[in-house]
């Protein structure tokens, strides 16, 4: 007897109800994507190894997933490579493709490779799966999928403003309440200007970050354990205590870096960002935090963030504005921002608060019992007609017990069962049963549609 | 200057118009498989190599993309195995995850997993990307995307013929006209039984496979140098030349098989499926084809192949009957019957008729051109209205020249241009420009609404 087969570890079965549920997630996001103009695209599951090398940190190419190359893959691999105890340089020999480990780099390549056919602005998103090999946890896995909306090729910031309203539609369409936090990378670099040391924006910022952890005395001290002075510490207080409305904490962060040409450039983005966004009307809440810091090394301008409102989870969405997106691959000077949406979060979120739709995971309306090949006929028939309706209807193949078939429809949770027997194939009448309630009607085919519909 | 970035052999981008042609071909088939009661399951891209080694056999094996193993790959690995040249133990040590070959060991191997959760008869349909190390050639991918549907633990030839509706639903709803072939292997054995010759049963089928292309003589000739005696071909003579309708054709091959017990139930299997899905009706053309082969060595009872009747290409889909799918897997005696539809080459057949709607690739109905801050305020304002009408809009982001805005419309082919300045923002109503006609008309958001829903 074969061992019960298993899958990877990080990997993940999903069942009809899972499925279900994740297409919901992934239309609506797909719904809003096309509806706001985004241009879907896809890219290989595989990419050259070139492709994704070093793009990640020292930490990502290790985290990617290699694919050993066909045939004799040991051609060519000296032996002192191959004893060499070098395993990073060992797989480059062992292996030319890689799975892509996000959805940003493989963009980059094509916008690069195919921008002899492509409109500046361009608008794209992507759906697709990403592998990564980390160590597997609870919320983190080796395959998940990434939903990304980005514009290159426009520096406005009405792009910013879009993606504001896109992930607002978003969630408003998924009835999830959100708080959208927002920031600027300019407004980071010019505290760390304004305080005198500029290089240690990551310190600074990481530190701020902590705030509502630890409180301000022990950011205080974090900051002075990264050796910042106390004069630069002193003059940062105001932006640790932020507080009222956005157009306030503005004038506060203004009036602090009214010495730092590129904070006073953030300001004014951030206040262009927030006004518009306001002036078309948004459902969700939009609080500008100067301690967020996602991604700081990747973003130039404008940092998005999401969190949900009612579950306590970490950011389900998040974004923001990159230049030289495509630099890496000969193609420089390209800006753009974009927008990433965590299915996996969402759907846990949906799932703790209860909002998947019913509708969304019962497919099948009505079973209709088989009692042998006279009666399975005419429920063929009538199966077909329903189908040609638009309603999902099935006979249940086999002419076994009835309680075998009903206990079937319970289970596969059908609200309605199709019973015909004599009676029905001489008055050409169907018995349809709620299998809820237990009521029972004598329907035609027409009144079944009609009461389905 | 860095190189020209490329993706992997074999492999491709799909632009946004290839990405929304594909997506047309999976709704559609996705939309049948749910009106038919399948339910959609994914399973992860990387299964163990234990869960698909030795299903594809020998050759198979070899296409298997396996997935370098994380960390010191290197541990465990004797210097005899090094140094052995032995590539496919090698790889065993390297490598334990590979990339799925097909969609239909991952579901056996589901099932399996999963057996206490489903209820049988269980109806699933997977659509999703698999993988194989082949030779690239024209039509012929290392990803590609399977929709396969399948329906496990009933032996009823109900699912046979559900599964031919479905199939003329597909085609007829992507308006393809096909011709779908119907054989059974009980009929081929029945064949190679009556002649004397049960061990030569796809030497037999190879050479009457060969009918149409090297005609009679040819196969008889081709059945000599196989060994197979005079008298045995002289008994398959009838068989070469069956012509009329499917019911004279079984009316001969029963006559011929009267002596083999499989061969009768073939027949029977062949005559309920037809009479079934005749009674029910279908648009597609429907043929007994005793040549048809298909998975000879995979499929035990109906065999099913499409091949359209407008493009000269292979099969565009096939499935049929098998025993024992997870015998392999410790779950013995589960029989199903499948099918699976070839989206790249359905892609073929649709581009070669002309026969994608227009509808799908044009999403943006109407690009506002911006030409500043005030006007563009308006427009994001009407934009917005637009898209919580369900209608698909944007604004051009960037205030530049006019030119360049209405270039980029025609080049993305949208259909309606609207322009708001001086006059719009002080009547409130809109310059809206239909661009195939070059008609402009002064209108209200609302009316906007209308004419483009």
């Amino acid at each position: 007897m074969a061992q019960k087969p298993s899958i990877p570890k990080g990997t993940r079965d999903f069942s009809p109800e899972e499925t279900a549920r994740r297409n919901y997630i992934f239309d609506t996001i797909r719904k809003a994507f096309n509806l706001f103009g985004y241009k879907q695209i896809e890219t290989p599951a595989m990419e050259n190894l070139s492709t994704l090398m070093g793009k990640y940190g020292e930490e990502g190419d290790k985290l990617l997933f290699k694919i050993l190359n066909s045939g004799d893959f040991m051609k060519g691999v000296s032996d002192n490579e191959l004893s060499g105890h070098d395993p990073a340089r060992l797989a480059s020999k062992l292996c030319e493709k890689g799975l892509r480990y996000d959805l940003t780099v493989p963009f980059a390549r094509y916008v690069v490779q195919h921008r002899n056919d492509l409109q500046m602005p361009f608008k794209r998103f992507q759906i697709q799966p990403v592998w990564r090999a980390d160590r597997p946890q609870k919320g983190r896995y080796r395959e998940f999928y990434q939903c990304d909306a980005d514009v290159v090729g426009s520096e406005s910031l009405m792009n910013e403003v879009e993606l504001l309203e896109l992930v607002d539609t978003v969630f408003d369409n998924l009835d999830i309440r959100i708080e959208l936090k927002l920031n600027n990378r300019k407004v980071l670099a010019g505290i760390a200007e304004i305080i005198g040391e500029p290089d240690k924006i990551v310190d600074i910022t990481v530190a701020i970050d902590k705030i509502d952890k630890i409180g301000i005395e022990n950011v205080n001290e974090e900051l002075r354990t990264k050796g910042i002075s106390e004069d630069a510490i002193s003059a940062l207080q105001p932006l640790l205590t932020l507080s009222g409305s956005n157009e306030e904490k503005l004038s506060v962060i203004e009036r602090i870096l009214s010495g730092s040409e590129t904070g006073k450039r953030g300001v004014e983005e951030l206040r262009e960002v927030i006004d518009s966004f306001d002036a078309r009307g948004h459902k969700c809440e939009l609080n500008l935090d100067v301690s967020l810091a996602r991604g700081l090394n990747y973003y130039t301008g404008t940092i998005i963030e999401v969190k949900a409102k009612d579950v306590a989870i970490g950011s389900i969405t998040g974004g923001g504005r990159y230049d030289n997106l495509t630099g890496v691959f000969g193609m420089p000077g390209l800006s753009g921002v974009g927008i990433s949406f965590g299915a996996d979060r969402i759907y846990d979120v949906l799932t703790q608060l209860d909002l998947f739709p019913q509708t969304i995971t019962s497919s099948v309306k009505i079973l209709f019992v088989n009692f042998g090949k006279q009666e399975a006929a005419m429920a063929a028939r009538v199966v077909k007609e329903l189908r040609q309706a638009g309603i999902s209807a099935e006979l249940y193949p086999d002419a076994t017990k009835m309680k075998k078939q009903m206990a079937f429809a319970n289970a596969e949770k059908i609200p309605y069962v199709g019973i015909i027997g004599d009676q029905e194939l001489e008055t050409g009448r169907i018995t349809v049963k709620e299998l809820e309630t237990g009521t029972q009607e004598l329907l035609s085919a027409e009144e079944i549609i009609r009461r389905l519909s």
